[in-house]
């Protein structure tokens, strides 16, 4: 089969045999969604070789469940251990031998086919499309915030990042608050998120000196290393800092503010799927305006070259075709 | 009166007027605390000019409490605006107009007089000394963290530094968790922190590779910039790391680590005094065995120059001579 695979001379399509692994589902691919995190293990972040993509949504083939096989399926990402404390109380997110979806020692989604132990397979509601649920994994993320802090209606949020997974954050959190600002670089994506009735305000990252320190919260969702420091200037004293971005690098920071103003820093990662399937199912988050192109597998590597482009939003491969 | 001051030419003991603001306590100082804080202040922390020092005890000498006249006291540091939301909850340590005690905006304790609202002033009670009062604003500072995290007796928490902050955080918080360790670089001021039976542990700070990721908390009061990458060497997936320490500086931290494994980070400033003076009261922490060194209060410029020293603890000022 055609895979998507990241090795010592870097990113190709190649091919490789349809994985089998004992007692862990086959998935037939039929759309993966390129994230930032991709790009970023291609820069040689967390070392990992092997197919790259953890986006997807497939058709299940073989499974020990057998009620799975022929349905559409989505999968969390982290496969644990399963005999932890961690994975015995029904969250593997953080096993300390689990391996993740083409992040760490597991091959990804960019590929015909994957497996995944069946229990982190669930299914997809008819009433959400195939490119809809490819979201359902960065919007687990996104919304997976409100697992972590609590956002009430008169909660002060102000989302970093016009990306893809800021206008997520933005999308979901002001579903739980009426003050919500989304802060970005590009003003034609800022306008664009703010069609459709969505419920918040949006400001030029270069035009905030008036909203410094009002925030209860802010999600640094912008990947820069400079958005922590914008995250700074806005939080207020004894507020929250949410740190959802991966990337590499070593943020300076003035440390003697947190402490002085008791700023909490809390950093965020995997969320749970079911909450954001249910989210694209009811069309409370609309995500269809995020796609911007669709390439087939086979048009892989360029494909990742455009996501790697800024402005671009969620490229899409697609492996649904005869 | 005489006073410790920083000015433009730097640090030094300078004769000016007995201090009195309308509407606050006038308190004679007994005995006044050299904090790392000074020594930050003098070269350029928080750019306050003034007379420095925020750890004392004094005696009441004029007051509009009635009541308070003749009492020895300690005062909380921060006198908020006493209008603002935070100040009507009684609690000024964030108010945003709020002046710090020989910090910000606020002549403070190192000098013969200094004012305070009467309502930051609490009695000392006869059971503690004056060398031990001088002790509840650092104490304070350490068992607040227990006002922003919960520490049950299962918590496995690490104390970074082995300075007078960590120190009384490892003192303090040990009367919380039974899993305490304290991590240090001296190994004398280690072992003489177990001494009178306290219970906890002791590590050398080049001996911790196989402590790595086991803390549920790791408090960092080392004041030092590697103390942030060591507690994130030590901190386990979702545990907190506490800063304790305020410091110049912008340490590098791998933003990656904290996201992936959702760590939190908790700004820790000051802490409720009436907590402290209750645990030195019922002496379940006990602070005798932290005094380096006792100065006049005309000796001040040299008593800071000892205090700066490595390996020396608390350093205080004494200006109860006739």
């Amino acid at each position: 089969m055609k895979a998507l695979r990241v090795d010592n001379d870097g990113l190709s399509l190649t091919d490789i045999p349809r994985p089998e692994i004992e007692g862990e589902a086959l998935v037939r691919v039929l759309k993966s969604g390129i994230c930032n995190t991709d790009l970023e293990i291609v820069r040689g972040y967390a070392g990992f070789k092997g197919t790259i993509g953890h986006e997807f949504v497939g058709v299940v083939e073989k499974a020990d469940r057998e009620e799975l096989v022929g349905k559409r399926v989505v999968g969390e990402i982290n496969a644990g251990c399963g005999i932890c404390e961690l994975c015995k109380n029904g969250d593997p997110r953080h096993c300390l031998t689990r391996t993740v979806l083409g992040i760490h020692g597991r091959d990804g989604a960019h590929a015909e086919f994957l497996t995944l132990p069946s229990g982190n397979l669930l299914e997809v509601p008819g009433s959400v499309s195939n490119e809809e649920a490819v979201f359902v994994e960065p919007l687990a993320a996104a919304y997976g915030i409100t697992e972590q802090i609590d956002i009430g209606c008169e909660t002060k949020v102000a989302v970093i990042g016009d990306g893809k997974l800021g206008l997520l954050c933005a999308f979901s959190l002001s579903l739980k608050t009426k003050n919500l600002v989304l802060i970005g670089k590009h003003r034609e994506k800022l306008a664009h998120a703010q069609k459709q009735g969505r419920d918040f305000g949006v400001f030029m990252a270069g035009d905030i000196r008036k909203l410094e320190r009002r925030f209860d919260v802010v999600v640094e969702a912008s990947g820069s290393e400079t958005g922590f420091a914008t995250a700074l200037d806005l939080v207020r004293s004894r507020g929250k800092i949410v740190l959802k971005s991966t990337f590499h690098g070593t943020p300076n920071w003035e440390a003697s503010r947190v402490v002085v103003d008791e700023i909490t820093i809390v950093g965020s990662r995997c969320g749970r799927f079911q909450p954001a399937i249910d989210l694209l199912a009811s069309k409370e988050v609309r995500v269809d305006d995020l796609v911007s192109e669709e390439f087939d597998l086979g048009d892989g590597v360029k494909a990742m070259n455009i996501a790697a482009n800024k402005g671009v939003l969620k490229v899409l491969l697609n492996m649904d075709k005869p």
